[in-house]
């Protein structure tokens, strides 16, 4: 078919022979599996039980699920409700919404199934490349025998490419520059320790797991002389919302002196929202506090505060680096 | 037998017709399950895989098991090679030590088998006394209305009477001061989630569990007054040792205002240990911050980095509340 996407590959995520699959990211690193997600119905339930998850990665994966769902004949009127849905699958990263009203303003200009594979496409396509400008300019900061803090996982399965603040450590590390990675383990739901330590475990960059806790050790030591995390939204004065636990890091790394950087492509600034109080902050489910992928250890009727995000001024950045350009501290603040 | 030792029962611990018992905190909130610590081999290994913890509870526990020891007919050759090998249990906290010194101090004083259960029944029934008297200082200090944040257990599992600063914690709310506990749940080993939240739902004292990622979050929100903490070792510049977090919290609360007090009984104050620096750190096993209770989510051959305490200056410290004395953070700088 004319309208078949073509074939495209990242850590996270697959087109093949028309099929869009995604790495199921809840069961890694115990196992390596595969779920279509071709269906946009289907694709909410991915990325709101955190199977594809990454800020830059939802929104392309949405936008892959709506041109398949276009290439398999859909009707606007159909097309237009699952961009909806799609977009309102997760509410505090804004490159879904991002990529779902670039599709919306395609869809309003008449365009064709072959049009949105092609607008999907090209969304895939400038992710892979934001990540690539993100990781030279990172790491051209870090100097050498330098060791940094990450967060999360804001890496080649949080993005179509290399990722972001992962993606900056790891063009450090093949430079020469970066000797060794501290992972907060990053609990609710360990991304740190899942994904982070599996990927740079691939890559062969050394690494260390730590309980989110144990940070703060790291920075009084000097063991750490950067901290490198991702951004799920950039508010216009240069707050941002990041994973949990992304603030008390930027205070441990401003109390100890240690340079704090966001890593994000321009897709993840949301100049319509004035600062950090406008995020939205998603709240989930009491069961990710009180125990892990099944297992609850605290009591079962425990009240629990699980906000999945937290917000950082733009008071505690160093510097934001962007496809485009660092800024520091001083610039955000203009 | 005129040399058994009477009953007393604490949460955590329990002397029935001359036989010592634990509670086996590894197995809490899922089940209460009661093993016997009267004799010191399996006491040793009861206190290092945390079956019993706290600082003052490994204490009193290893007093009552080299006491059954001695009420059993062992030899003096044999209870002053158990005295050893129990205080070398863990390396961190100087309860155990102080305790074992003055059953040693006993025994060169040439003790019989009833001296040495008199004696190590007067250090569990001194730790009540010392509880209770932490209480009452410490709850002096809570204003109305106050939500108070806490790291670990520092409760009635954690000593022989009501708990260092959980023991605050309870006070306070009994004399209508704190309104809400907010309990960080302590990775690696949960202590917050698995033994603090049972303990307060079983007081009835409202609480929210935490990942400890979330503290700051909170006291920046302006949802907590007042961090209480309890402590494994205080050294003579007031700089003191406690589970790993303690540090950064302290930390937090310092950047938002907040005041951080560890509660301590005197038997926690080791004078001969200058500074923090000189306080040794156990570091445990990978396993612990791999994953939890036997199941591992990181990657198999993850290496990682676990001490199982950290040191905060006493610089951070607003006040320490001991039973003798609040000391300020200018007191104990003099």
């Amino acid at each position: 078919m004319g309208d078949d996407m073509k074939d495209m590959t990242s850590l996270g995520l697959k087109v093949e022979a028309g099929r869009l699959w995604i790495l199921d990211q809840t069961r890694l690193p115990d196992e390596e599996c595969w779920v279509e997600g071709g269906d946009p119905a289907a694709m909410v339930g991915h990325i709101q039980r955190l199977a594809v998850r990454g800020a830059p990665l939802i929104g392309v994966a949405a936008a892959l699920s709506l041109a398949c769902f276009a290439a398999s004949g859909a009707s606007e009127s159909r097309l237009r409700s699952a961009c909806a849905a799609l977009r309102g699958a997760r509410p505090t990263a804004v490159n879904l919404m991002a990529a779902m009203d670039r599709m919306k303003a395609a869809l309003d200009a008449g365009a064709s199934s072959q049009d949105l594979v092609r607008e999907a496409e090209a969304i895939f396509e400038a992710d892979v490349e934001l990540c690539e400008a993100m990781a030279s300019r990172g790491a051209a900061l870090i100097g050498p025998g330098e060791s940094a803090l990450t967060h999360c996982n804001a890496g080649a399965l949080a993005t179509a490419g290399i990722g972001t603040a992962l993606g900056v450590i790891r063009r450090a590390f093949e430079l020469g520059r970066l000797r060794h990675v501290f992972v907060d383990e990053t609990r609710p739901l360990l991304q740190g320790a899942r994904l982070t330590a599996w990927e740079l475990s691939r890559l062969g960059i050394p690494h260390t797991l730590i309980t989110d806790s144990m940070a703060a050790i790291l920075l009084r030591e000097g063991r750490v002389q950067r901290v490198l995390v991702g951004a799920d939204r950039v508010a216009a004065n240069g707050d941002f919302a990041n994973k949990v636990g992304t603030y008390g890091l930027a205070v441990q790394a401003l109390h100890h002196g240690v340079p704090f950087h966001p890593v994000a492509p321009w897709t993840t600034v949301d100049l319509d929202c004035p600062d950090g109080a406008s995020i939205p902050i998603e709240e989930r489910r009491a069961e990710e506090v009180r125990g892990y992928g099944g297992r609850l250890w605290a009591p079962e009727a425990c009240p629990v505060f699980n906000p999945s995000f937290d917000v950082t001024p733009a008071s505690l950045v160093t510097s934001l680096v962007l496809d485009r350009a660092v800024l520091t501290g001083a610039q955000l603040r203009e």
